[in-house]
């Protein structure tokens, strides 16, 4: 009876990832903030609304996927948000119980409709020498924590990955932390393969400023 | 007096950085396959001039770092390059014996001027969240075997560096083997972080492809 009861009650929520607009800067940078405090790092955060309107939003415009390209993901509660040139995809998934959303207030769509924003990716081009070919680096794929395990990552993955193969590019890659377990399993279960031998080396702050005077 | 006849004896070379040119796509693609070798990645080398050509590049032509970006390093024995609009950098070493370079013939220039090709840079644009500024993602270094340990990949690292301070970027990267300790020793004395935790994950091939039908 108490399954019944709960299948009754439970209510379909629509995902959609659009491009995002200069109007989900805002949206954009609390999460990044978010993402830099999952990951310990605000003391590496400097991020302004202006300064991301500045580098993702440039005048003129490039197209998207042959550079920097913020995506956002708005849920719908009530009906089905209908496709636009923004739209990148649809889905939609039941919530078996109602979500307590604490920063809900802070991610509601400016135009009053109800929609909410739940995550975004950033990706941007990467080139491959060895298949003489553009792929997708995803600098960012980032969920809000309300709405995780509801496989919203995987439906913007594989969003990504579809219009990566669509446009005939080699590779989508991105990196994960080596202890974050968890999502160490989810991209090997979505077909990822998680290379043990390569590390990132960076020049940045004063070690990249000193070789202004070279 | 063995040693005042060996420096007597020494040549002095110049090095030049340049931003690759059409021309220059055979030594690109010749290159691009030693380093395959020497990473013994061979099987996933499926390169040819013309899809470097095509992707290296398009038309309209897109400018330099912002966008997929070689740049290769030109050798000239007899006298000092002129410096042109593709030209990075420029610098000096002295040879104190002569060198043997048996691909020599691959890589010499087409203009018929002693220079010769030693090894290449391909760059792109990378973005940074935290900082909401663009960096450089260095894809490839390489330095043709006959003429490593002559501070070559240093001269074209800090090249790099200096153009991405200049243009008042945020971060230079690129990845090492971890088995690759000179390489690793190398870089962090020119002042690089190499990051242990972070792990490249990656969909290509089959992988890649199966999202084209979801």
């Amino acid at each position: 009876m108490s399954t019944l009861s709960a299948a009754a009650e439970s209510t379909t929520v629509w995902a959609e990832l659009r491009h995002a607009e200069p109007s989900d800067v805002p949206f954009l940078r609390r999460m990044i903030y978010q993402m830099a405090e999952f990951e310990k790092l605000t003391h590496l955060f400097s991020t302004t609304d202006s300064s991301l309107l500045s580098t993702l939003f440039p005048s003129p415009p490039l197209p998207p996927f042959f550079s920097f390209t913020p995506l956002v993901l708005y849920l719908s509660f009530t009906s089905p948000p209908v496709p636009s040139p923004q739209t990148l995809s649809i889905t939609q998934f039941s919530l078996p119980s109602p979500i307590t959303d604490p920063d809900e207030a802070d991610f509601a769509s400016p135009l009053g409709d109800g929609r909410v924003v739940a995550g975004f990716v950033i990706c941007f081009p990467n080139y491959s020498t060895f298949l003489a070919k553009p792929g997708l680096y995803i600098e960012d794929i980032f969920v809000r924590e309300p709405w995780r395990r509801k496989n919203l990552g995987k439906f913007m993955l594989s969003a990504v990955a579809k219009k990566a193969a669509e446009l005939g590019m080699g590779r989508v890659e991105w990196c994960v932390l080596d202890w974050n377990v968890n999502a160490i399993e989810f991209y090997k279960g979505m077909g990822a393969e998680v290379f043990q031998e390569w590390r990132i080396c960076r020049l940045a702050g004063p070690s990249l400023e000193k070789y202004k005077n070279d």
